[in-house]
């Protein structure tokens, strides 16, 4: 299981999320008291947003714990929007491909989740990519795919939709394929504007999300598992909805699988 | 806390201790149910002896699970005598060079535990090393450290008997410098012929080491922790013990600090 | 432009091919003083065979020259066919997965050359493999490509007819979508019995291959350029031709693309 | 032999120094046209100032031109004052440890150049050093301890006083242990408000050192090596020269190696 931390606010220090000795992703992810999983050593990224529409991105495959570039980079960069991921591999190598936040054009994505029988989907999930997504393809796991996916089914024009028909696809797409569907989906991305999350899962066991305010004004931050133990902060947002952070702080919203997307252009390439 | 196997016996597999999927040194760093640190995701290392004096190593600062050189070399290397370790730093930063085991000449070397207040008195244990010493220290590790002194204390003709007063030194020495002594030391070293371990501490309180009868013949396997639930197999070694295992099989000796050894030219360093 | 040995004869250590410090592919790899391109230093790799059907492998991104496992793995290990390359990165990123030799079940391959225009043909190639294939494909590079598509035409049936109809079916496919057509390909590779190489390029300037007696017996060396200056030792083997080296000694025949394979599978598939 | 770069002036992306296609540092570092050592492959780093005291860090041991978190960070930042470098190894291993700009409290430092003979004077130099300096001291490298025994002389107080004081020492204490001396010393550092760079061999064959205006107002870069083919752009600093570049532009004075430190309390320590 995955943890991620994500904030849209005044600008912040990254440490103060990602690092910090107290109640950070990281410390969190070293001793991971709560985790089903034992730890999370198989890599670790970062994603902010600064002066450019992209964003800047530092990922590497040690424990995060163990790497002093991360120390160094979170205690520098200050940025009103950041992604912070850190891995315990369920599908696909350890390799640096393979570590959130993915990002493509302006856009950055992290999950925590997996697609139930990933294999026997993973060929036509790609099929369905457009030469451009094909080509950004460069790792293995199911959470780069459903990311590209997601571009394929709008992402740019509305991005809740977006992630709705893409989590639809692949739950027709896996029940088409092996008789039953499973996708489990804890999920936050941005444009550089607006900070997206979503917590959705078909059997209704999504890993868990939690949104509080931080920093001064309207900035808020969402994580997987609380970073600390004051328990009252955090709001738990409840499975099958989605929240987004802008200008005007948190909206939320219910949120379900598109099945608006017909199987037939994957049957054909299948 | 770092986990450690040993063998000496007829030519094994390395997988069979290091890799495989039952109950591997490997698959217990992982899971490491029974640790008192949470994991052991920083770093890991081999050391074979094949045909030359010299052992042969691989190490890496990758978590041991997440690297795919090391289950090829474990699949494919057999060697009648090796040593894997899997580390959770106490000190020391994540690099190839900290990583266990170590390799002087014909010997290796590798240990859980450590030294209290090691940084006090890590510099006069380095002014102690003679220069071809002081030059073959490449990490920052009380592990190393405590392995090249014991070269200073004649480990190549008495290996108990160097250990044992390197031990005293550094207990005698962390007095002097602290007013207190801690040395919690349970470790397996070779000089490609004979498989020796030392399970010792100052407070009595070493990390556990346990024999195990393994392979054809009089092979023995020598670990940090048993690997599997079966519990009968294994032997816990006392604190202040320590085993040899050689060809007529493996012998066992009370082991205590030495204290023939003066402080007086640590002291003219200092 | 990678770099590459290999060998089959009586066990050698692998040093003394690939780093040794006279003249090996390691220390040649550094200096690169005939190189058209600048250096190597995009990662390497070593697969041998031992006592099992498939061979071991270690590879990793550093420069080889900077890499100590390396060094101590190739002075450990005596093989009696084993594969090393060096690699300047001429597509797909530098990380493990790509790098060579690339291993399928008992098979290794290690390639220098390049496809033209990669990019464009690289889809309808990947969409060729059987779902098995598909699977097995970890990286992004043309030369594992080439690799998981001779399987599909047959390299475990007859290898060198394999690649010449796989290299004519990349040429036509590329011509079909291009417009024109190149493949270059010096390459060896193996099932752990004979060790083969294949010279050839569609605009017959194929990266140059050559070869030499090596050790006792009946035992040759391999390589994409010469390991030392003693000019006499080498044969240089002309652009369209093909080697193999197996218990009687080397064997050579003429290798030209096949073109018994129609393009139609692909075009249904694109 | 290493290469860099460093700025202080209007702030700058660091890409348009570190790794631009045109004609930056990592292009220069992998083409090497003018390079004697064959290319520079050992690790890279980068130090910048931003809004805090002590600069942020970002080191590895890939090549430079493979690292995708390096463009992605050069990309982003930004910054009136940083430093970058490319390691070609002539000792110390290859490791992150290892690799330059090194960071002390506020200091940045970097070097091109060596100590002749350094294994024979590396002791006696470590055993200069304070605790908290000894304790500092991460790597293997001369380079390093170059720095930290600056620290020793002034660092703080007199930067250039510090530095000639630092390399005499080192020429009279080479001398005494092995009756020559050799320092070859064109590094940069700064506190974050001035940057410095010194020119200086004991042979009067220091690496080169160049000089330019760059971006807007009072900005300048410095560098091993001219990074364009605008030759009239550089001026070359001498050797036994040292810059200084503030608020005010860039100062230039003489400098040469300090005699007022005695070697007592080396030779005691010895």
């Amino acid at each position: 299981m995955c943890r991620w931390a994500a904030y849209r606010g005044e600008p912040l220090y990254l440490e103060e999320l990602v690092t910090s000795p107290a109640h950070s992703l990281i410390e969190q992810s070293h001793h991971a008291t709560r985790a089903k999983t034992p730890t999370n050593g198989d890599g670790f990224g970062v994603a902010w947003y600064g002066d450019r529409p992209e964003p800047g991105r530092y990922r590497d495959i040690l424990p995060a714990w163990a790497d002093c570039n991360l120390k160094s980079i979170a205690r520098q960069i200050r940025s009103p929007l950041f992604l912070a991921h850190v891995r315990a591999a369920t599908g696909g190598g350890t390799r640096r491909d393979n570590c959130h936040p993915f990002v493509h054009e302006n856009w950055s994505f992290m999950h925590n989740g997996q697609i139930g029988d990933f294999e026997k989907v993973r060929r036509p999930m790609e099929t369905m990519l457009g030469d451009d997504l094909y080509a950004a393809r460069n790792g293995t796991t199911d959470s780069e795919l459903i990311f590209l996916l997601a571009f394929h089914f709008g992402l740019r024009e509305d991005p809740l939709s977006a992630f709705a028909d893409t989590i639809g696809f692949i739950e027709r797409l896996s029940f088409h394929m092996t008789g039953s569907a499973l996708v489990r989906f804890t999920a936050a991305f941005s444009n550089g504007r607006t900070l997206y999350a979503i917590r959705y899962a078909t059997d209704r066991r999504a890993p868990t999300l939690y949104a509080a305010p931080m920093g001064r004004g309207q900035g808020y931050c969402l994580v997987s598992e609380p970073l600390n133990d004051d328990v009252d902060t955090w709001v738990e947002i409840p499975d099958g909805s989605a929240v987004s952070i802008g200008e005007e702080g948190l909206d939320f919203v219910m949120f379900e699988p598109g099945n608006s997307i017909a199987l037939h252009p994957a049957r054909e390439a299948i």
